[in-house]
């Protein structure tokens, strides 16, 4: 599948990174056509590397691995034309350091980032997800034991599917649909139960597996 | 051990039951004292009931139980001379059903509920804990197989292990210290996700694992 990757931070190098090593055609894409990571990532890999409009005109599906503070200019320069009637994976989350560390949520609550991309961009199938783990944990879901689950939010089931096949791919076994674009607000706002969690274990390399009554790996009424 | 349980709903049913089951000597109490929930509390169990304030004044440790909309104003009338020098287990959540539902968070992101008491009640020692499950689950947690977890939040650590311990005797085995009450953010901010999931699953009878790199029972490092 042809794969476009905005973004040449930590989670774009491991998403695209993971999608070229499993036989996905790769672009990614960044501001300017000769980002030297981009470059060096498509040096190493053979995937190819290009302007984020480019990356989307390219692709079938588009993973928005930008920071939150850049998400909608990112996309803005990717174009609605490029990314009209496409899946787009929104990864990023809304983080505001303006007030240094800890960072808030520059949108939360009654509102959220996948949302505010999704009315921007009325013509995609914009699908929130991974954005409640690490980016090692993202793309290799087993270096983690058990069945810890990841989420997805959207309003367009086929996209959904789209998506959770290349989860799938990547190791996830427990993929929860959460359901309508507006779900991605409970993904986005667990970002200061994570930042606790990272500062008090000493690690990023952690997720959470859902429990219910019936058992212990969330195999029931949620797939 | 004497414990004030302030709010007659299902929260404060479910604690104060629990906590006379164990053998603690509680008072169960409401906005007016002859509240005839708290009244027919006392008669089944054997406990007390009382207005908020006769409740403070006879505890040593006090659950706030009461729905997030007014647990101010029932503090308020608790009284802050009667909760001074005490601990206070918060477990309220801070809901708006103005615009229906689901709820929107009535303070997030750069504010808690849970800090907004420990502002009003500086010589009390708030500790946020239990909000992230359902009131069966608060406190049964063996309803559910496997380790799962639940937080604190507080910035005395004497009240958190106060508040730990009674966890344990409700049957907690994972009790995550999260760090100050600027923490409880996190706790408060993952009722949209537990929305989502209660829709989805159809149970409101689930929680958590913390999953780590060491194993899937979060025994390192946080406790």
């Amino acid at each position: 599948m042809r794969i476009g990757v905005l973004g040449t931070g930590m989670v774009g190098q491991a998403i695209a990174a993971r999608l070229a090593g499993l036989g996905h055609e790769v672009m990614m894409g960044s501001r300017e056509a000769n980002n030297p990571k981009a470059l060096d990532f498509a040096a190493a890999s053979g995937a190819r590397a290009g302007s984020f409009g480019q990356a989307a005109d390219f692709a079938e599906i588009v993973f928005n691995c930008t920071n939150g503070a850049n998400a909608l200019s990112a996309l803005q320069l990717a174009g609605a034309d490029n990314l009209r009637g496409k899946v787009l994976a929104d990864l990023s989350n809304p983080l505001d350091f303006s007030r240094g560390f800890p960072p808030f949520l520059s949108v939360c609550n009654t509102d959220s980032l996948a949302e505010t991309i999704q009315r921007a961009f009325p013509e995609t199938c914009v699908v929130k997800t991974l954005c409640t783990v690490n980016a090692d944990i993202m793309v290799e879901p087993r270096r983690l034991s058990g069945n810890h689950h990841v989420y997805l939010s959207g309003n367009d089931e086929a996209a959904k599917e789209a998506i959770r096949a290349l989860l799938v791919e990547f190791g996830w076994r427990k993929v929860i649909d959460l359901g309508g674009i507006e779900t991605a607000r409970g993904q986005e706002m667990m970002m200061p139960l994570w930042l606790s969690l990272w500062k008090g274990l000493g690690t990023a390399q952690f997720n959470f597996t859902l429990v219910t009554d019936e058992g212990n790996d969330g195999d029931q009424g949620l797939t």
